[in-house]
């Protein structure tokens, strides 16, 4: 295979580079993927920034990108379900070792997991990339490339609302209307929330809110009391809503989700804020209100995609912004400005499509 | 009130009549409901029938009906949450004791609860109908009487499908068409089912099925091989399904059930068919298929109205009869021909509205 | 009946008061309860000193005691479960609405809940007291008043692991040996868990812990940093428990908790503290670590019944003193000065058996 | 390593060989392990007997055994975990793909799972044998070889317990009191089962079950009715038992449990009969009595081990028997005649203790 591996790699905090890199040779369980659609995460702009996220720290050259999909174009030896051609998205973390975790179904706590763009492991943010082919997911006919790169950040919002418990007739409170707001309340909806209420510091991301479904959207400001927050939610609702997905990250969010959730309810933390917060927990423990984290996600791709095939789930307003892969500088700035929901790196030089 | 109260009464097997009986006096913790709608049920027919359903025998005069809504007109001196003007749907089964089924929150398999319309207790197809006020829920304004009526078959579905574990994605097989396949087809699509297969012997209800979502139908024909229609089901999804809601209570139906779910998958008993069935169990244990039954239903009331009242749901074109209360005789003749889905009577002779 | 009813109350911050009070008549669905033994506990101490818990406040004359057994001594006409002279344990609180979380089996989270000794609601440290039939529970001849009395803080331990998850095989810290501490020791126990280490600032209570069945002791002290007191119950355990019970309120002691637990565990928080506290909720959220609260209990007397007469659990080793009801300000005395585990006010003049 | 292999291989249908195999060379992912002792499973016996169960047929020569357990002796290049010398039980199943049952935590339901002698893989009854070491799990020194080598029946009655959904208070009650139904029956109460009724054709195998915590025996008799079954078990315990353990696999039994287990409880089927079985379907779903299969077991080998090292669950009693592995065809014919429990083999020569 000669062709050249145009790649995006973080070489250290503010140093983002676009390089040839070696095509690589899938091992007997991989594929090699000719990548198509990788979306830009505001983890891989947050690595760019600050050179790292809580304890991972980008110690040396590192191949962005983590949302992505493509074409099988190799197929390692031991490989069965996969052939070549078939057109793949990338579930980015592979646990590397069988252990308690990965046994009972929980292997995103695996502590060794593999997983793109977290250092030191490199991301698919490149022309080819090779991934093991138990963690790549063949796409049916009538998904695009670009639905199938969103299935990583739908699967945030996947995951967040299975361990929130959302089911028929669930009240959800959402915080934060960025992309993974946005997924949580695609998720929910698909689940069976009745009535979804997200909030927002912009009310430009609001109408994007409301365009993909949510019934009410409530514009907060820096300062606004957490309890008073919570009593406007209250009042859209009629009732206080069981189930709050937190994507912001932020005390005095995070505060309002407690006292906002009703008795018997769940709080679930997606956004990640300073290392201690200062929160209501008599309020949360007295009420049964469980307050429960997400770790990227598990077992969440094929239900992802029997969802975008059904048609039952719409990821396709969310793609804001397309670049070819040589412009990845321009499309890191677009998206570290906070412009659009989610941009689209095109990495196949002969098919830009969606 | 010294208003009539024409009530339909089964005084025994074939003997249907329709009387005036005294309009009754609530209780402390009752309210009086003015009838609007009620459906006509399977069952209803049965007692009407065959005098009995299993060891349910009528003994005495016992008025029918037991998928109803109505409007509030007196309220007992206990009851804070309803008010005179009040529309309700009624769920027709009310704990008599405060049992450890009614405290560990199933109170459906409580052995001594009331329940409208099965012997010896008194339905609501009448016009003035008591009932516990803590059973009746109040309708939001954008949801009609027929609707609310709806919500008692819609609830088999809900809980049928919350006993199964529907989820996002989950692929579904419903056995047979009839009014609860059908609720259990809607309940189904709104907690997330990528994709559901129903099956039927009747070509006509299949084109309802399709209309109200059902993505493949399976036209079934008696003396259809169990595990040739399993593989037929297994063809149209390309993998078997992972839940089966079996509405049909044959004892074929019931071994088809088994043999198409997925290992690790749910069949949940809906249908009631004869006392003992012969049934490859070993079949479903070693590849640990579970067998649910549902009785009733339990805490599907408020899920049902926020689906409704938020447009998830649909259920209106599951009523394609409507008969004055008057006529309630031959309401019953058309539901006993098997003509349409679902036979509504209208008992407010000022409004026959849906 | 024309007995005295001595009773323990409470008129307001620090004024503890023994008189006579009519015997009540139990309602249609109450029985009269001639009482045997109540425990004393923390909460009503804490009445008594403080006037208050949080937002419940004592604002008139309110009878103490809550932990409670006696002899039926009279039956409502409703009542067909219990007949005078069973002996019964009671569970103190008792909804008073058929509310949703009553419907849902989650009855302890229902607003209006009676509950005995939280203002303005009786307890039952007296000579007679009515209450629900429902919620008075016949014990087996094999089980003591005092195992019975003591069913009410067993309960608590009960919710607490139900809550957790706690089951075979199961790696369980413990923080606080209290008489809540040792009764989730006791629970986590009859449940499976293989190895539990619970903490303490006080040896003599490590003491008592151990001899209940505790694997490992630690001994804490104020100022010990809960990163590496998390450490520390690593070191003992092999590895991280999956469990942390939180039973001291204190917030470096949530901290510890949160550190300390394993990824995809669970701390249910039982002790309560200051409403605000500042918490590693980044560190509980990546790894998965929820964090639950309990409110009382719901559903449990019925199994610590079955517990204790079955033998499994053995909780008579918590009682270290007993007073007669005439007593009882020198009992409220030895339990604040935190002497002992459990007080214990005998009742009955005629019987200060166990 | 120039050793002999000695291993018992089934070469047909009631051709049990002792035959020297060389010595297996572990991968890089296994372990080698010294075999020390193995207990004959029913189905190893059936195999010799019959050449197959069910679908699995011998079809070559397969060495038998799968509860074992040993000393490794070498490590593959890949493992870290482990290192020669250490003592290991081996869980037997090893999934060969990383499905979606692998992925979800239920790898034992994985189609092309490898399982030691189950056709045409080869089992541990033999001197030396190769493993997965993901799959092999480090003994604390006070947990015995044969303790190690009882966790393989021992892990099916905890799944069978764990689907159950056995917890405190619990009453339980188990069909037969053969290897499996005692191991549920050990499971049962380290789970917080409160009574166990065990019932069995021969009342010397009772007596065992007796000794090893159950609350009831019951001796029943080919040709008694299953409805007075039934009513016997209501009558030991004083009501229907919550969750019933089938380990015979008999239609009769079956029916039993069905009618014997209270609404809303659980029925486990264990045992496997003939493949169609004539069951009171209809009895079971109006009462919402799940029935559930198991599928041998996953995820059991680290609870099994922790309840043995803390001495929680006591499985020595089970071993009545032991042969030395040259003996092997002596002890298959002891275990053919139903004499005592469990036949152990003690393949290390140097080491025959426990």
């Amino acid at each position: 295979m000669a062709q050249e591996n145009l790649s995006v790699v973080l070489h250290s905090q503010g140093d983002l580079r676009l390089e040839k890199r070696p095509v690589p040779e899938p091992g007997p369980c991989d594929v090699l993927v000719q990548m198509h659609s990788v979306g830009i995460c505001g983890s891989d702009v947050h690595y760019w920034q600050h050179g790292r996220i809580g304890d991972f720290v980008v110690k040396k050259p590192m191949v962005l990108g983590h949302e992505a999909s493509g074409r099988v174009v190799k197929v390692g030896s031991a490989v069965t379900h996969l052939k070549v051609g078939d057109r793949v998205a990338i579930e980015p973390g592979v646990p590397r070792e069988t252990d308690e975790f990965f046994k009972n179904g929980r292997y995103n706590l695996s502590p060794t997991i593999f997983f793109c763009a977290t250092p030191p492991d490199d991301g698919n943010l490149c022309r080819f990339y090779k991934h093991s082919a138990n963690f790549c997911y063949k796409l049916p006919d009538n998904v695009t490339f670009e639905e199938g790169a969103l299935i990583e950040p739908l699967s945030v919002g996947i995951h967040a609302c299975r361990r929130a418990g959302v089911t028929l007739g669930s009240t959800v409170l959402i915080c934060g209307s960025g992309p993974i707001g946005l997924c949580s309340l695609l998720a929910a909806k698909a689940m069976g929330a009745s009535q979804v209420v997200i909030t927002d510091l912009f009310s430009e991301r609001l109408t994007v809110a409301k365009e993909l479904g949510a019934d009410f959207q409530l514009n907060v400001k820096r300062g606004d009391e957490p309890q008073q927050l919570a009593k406007s939610v209250t009042d859209l609702l009629g009732a206080q809503p069981q189930i709050t997905i937190e994507c912001t990250g932020s005390e005095s969010s995070i505060q309002t989700a407690i006292y906002a959730t009703c008795s018997g309810g769940v709080v679930v933390l997606v956004g990640l804020g300073s290392e201690m917060a200062t929160v209501p927990l008599v309020n949360a423990a007295v009420r049964e209100v469980d307050i429960r984290g997400v770790f990227r996600y598990c077992n969440t791709w094929p239900m992802a995609i029997a969802m975008l095939a059904s048609g039952k789930v719409n990821v396709k307003p969310l793609v804001t912004h397309r670049f070819p892969l040589e412009e990845a500088v321009q499309a890191f700035e677009t998206t570290r400005q906070g412009v659009g929901i989610k941009v689209m790196l095109k990495c196949d030089r002969n098919d830009q499509n969606p």
